[in-house]
């Protein structure tokens, strides 16, 4: 067995980040000492995953202020254009932004340090939103173990995994904390067409880290739950609307329909912060239209004529009535979502 | 727009077979004049569909006894071995078999001719059975498109099209027919993985005849429903059970279960000879399971770790409840669909 990957660290002054494009042939660490090429790792999508991507922001404003010499205010300055610059990398990650922000608002609470003081506070943050991911994660993992059973087979869409995040993930937290208990998990992972998260990635991660994992295509999750192999559905989100509505990667709308005929629960692990209780359901939710050629020139071939139609919408909304708990950090929550969201929230 | 696609003919005392292996991006021909490289072809899933595999092995059987120069009941034996030898190419697939038999047969009928009587008979046989399919692809459609109507969108999965049998598909038969009307249908094709079928050569297929076509991955199926862009799924059979249970391409089961939850009508379309009676259910069906790189190999790279888990059933099993009707060549059958076939078959 080898060891479980880490997407993000810091370690001797410097950001590792491993390189995301690279897998799952190649396991490359890269190391970062500048705001620069932190940007440029969030464009090429070395790093990817909402939470992974916030926490490489934070550590890429620090990297950005480290060489500044000048007052505290020109520090403050810097860091504010800095972050002007930084979210541009990725203009759809509300994570990026609120990342950015955490490290602006947190050098504004410092009025009275010193320049070296307000330097180290600054990594402090980066450190602790580092940390609060991870703690997150586990949270939600325990709270999704309490509806498993030692030996239970569950089914897994895209990546929302360690890769995506600090540690642990947030739909795969459970497997994890299932194998530190010694517990027998048989996962089953969508490989995820179009750009296949399912199998370079979440197959990757849980591979490594010595659970029990079978990649299947998307078209094959309907026979194994007819089977019986499958006592839950456990998919992430891009973002959960106030009435429990959820848009994730495209497939699990369809996961959800074929968990409710065969009467598996179906759960979704949802970070609070990607609860949005400003859209009130999955109507106004927009959905990004990817390039077509991701679906017919697969893996750089052509899969079917150049110039055929196709449509590749990025993510599907699973309507709330085919949910059994969203499952957060701070508990798990059942239908009615809308008035149970906004008790967990207050 | 360029002409349609023919997947099988016989010329100049050669059969010719599109390779579909080299589709969509390769348009090759090849002619066969051995038994031996029509089973070849069968193994290699150069030709593919179980009617142009049936009408590939006819042709193949006459290939096969085309050198004998013994006696009538020489040939008879060696049309008796030779159909044992082809029945190995392509194990699960009961047209081949009927294929066979059908020529085994139309020599047993034949004990008064010379031999050289007989090959001619048996070629006239192999080119019954290849118009025979044609007409009933023909019939199948016509049934279908009394179920459709001009501006509808309809789903399909896999390739039961014109390069599965010897023109118009079975499934796809009715996009043919409506498109000699003048309608105005719109197909959406799964992609159909792992081995892409639906975009390879469905997509392929339809869009070189003209046909307004859309390419999806699988797991866009369940939103183009919820969308409201589709009025029917058709797809056709590896083989229908007694009780109307119909085995197909993997991913067929998920979306009769997905138009079951839309309320979008399911059909099936099935040659009378795909009708198995002696089997009583789908349970009974064997499942073929292909090698695991065609999942996580995807296309010649690794999409995988090389040593991680994976499962690649062929097929899977639609029961009858999930199906809305089942449409042959002679008619369209509703449940029950024990009672309905067999009196449909008598």
């Amino acid at each position: 067995m080898t060891e479980a990957l880490v997407s993000i660290e810091w370690k001797n002054d410097a950001l590792i980040l491993l390189d995301q494009t690279k897998l799952p042939n190649e396991i490359i660490y890269d190391r970062y000492t500048t705001i620069q090429s932190v940007w440029d790792a969030i464009v090429t999508m070395k790093v990817r995953g909402a939470p992974a991507i916030g926490v490489a922001a934070a550590y890429g404003m620090y990297l950005g202020i480290q060489d500044v010499t000048g007052s505290v205010s020109e520090l403050k300055d810097t860091l504010q254009k800095n972050g002007e610059y930084l979210a541009t990398s990725r203009p759809t990650a509300v994570n990026l932004f609120w990342a950015i922000d955490r490290m602006v608002n947190c050098a504004a609470s410092l009025d009275d340090d010193s320049i070296e003081m307000m330097k180290e506070s600054l990594l402090t943050e980066a450190k602790r939103i580092h940390q609060e991911d991870e703690d997150i994660n586990r949270q939600i993992g325990e709270h999704l173990l309490t509806l498993l059973e030692d030996g239970n087979g569950i089914l897994t869409h895209c990546n929302a995994g360690a890769l995506a995040t600090s540690k642990y993930g947030t739909a795969t937290s459970p497997f994890y904390l299932a194998k530190e208990k010694g517990w027998d998990l048989k996962v089953y992972a969508d490989e995820t067409r179009p750009r296949l998260q399912g199998s370079t990635l979440t197959a990757l991660e849980l591979h490594r880290a010595g659970i029990d994992v079978t990649v299947i295509t998307d078209s094959m999750a309907a026979m194994v739950m007819s089977q019986g192999k499958i006592q839950a559905a456990i998919v992430g989100c891009d973002r959960v609307a106030a009435n429990g509505d959820t848009a994730n990667k495209i497939g699990t709308l369809g996961v959800a329909i074929l968990a409710k005929h065969y009467k598996v629960p179906f759960y979704i692990a949802a970070p609070t912060p990607t609860i949005d209780m400003q859209t009130a359901n999955g109507d106004t939710i927009p959905i990004e239209e990817r390039n077509i050629e991701e679906i017919i020139n697969s893996l750089g071939k052509w899969t079917a004529p150049k110039d055929v139609q196709a449509y590749n919408p990025a993510f599907d909304v699973t309507p709330a009535d085919l949910i059994t708990a969203i499952v957060t950090e701070k508990g798990i929550v059942h239908a009615p979502f809308e008035e149970n969201l906004k008790k967990l929230l207050n």
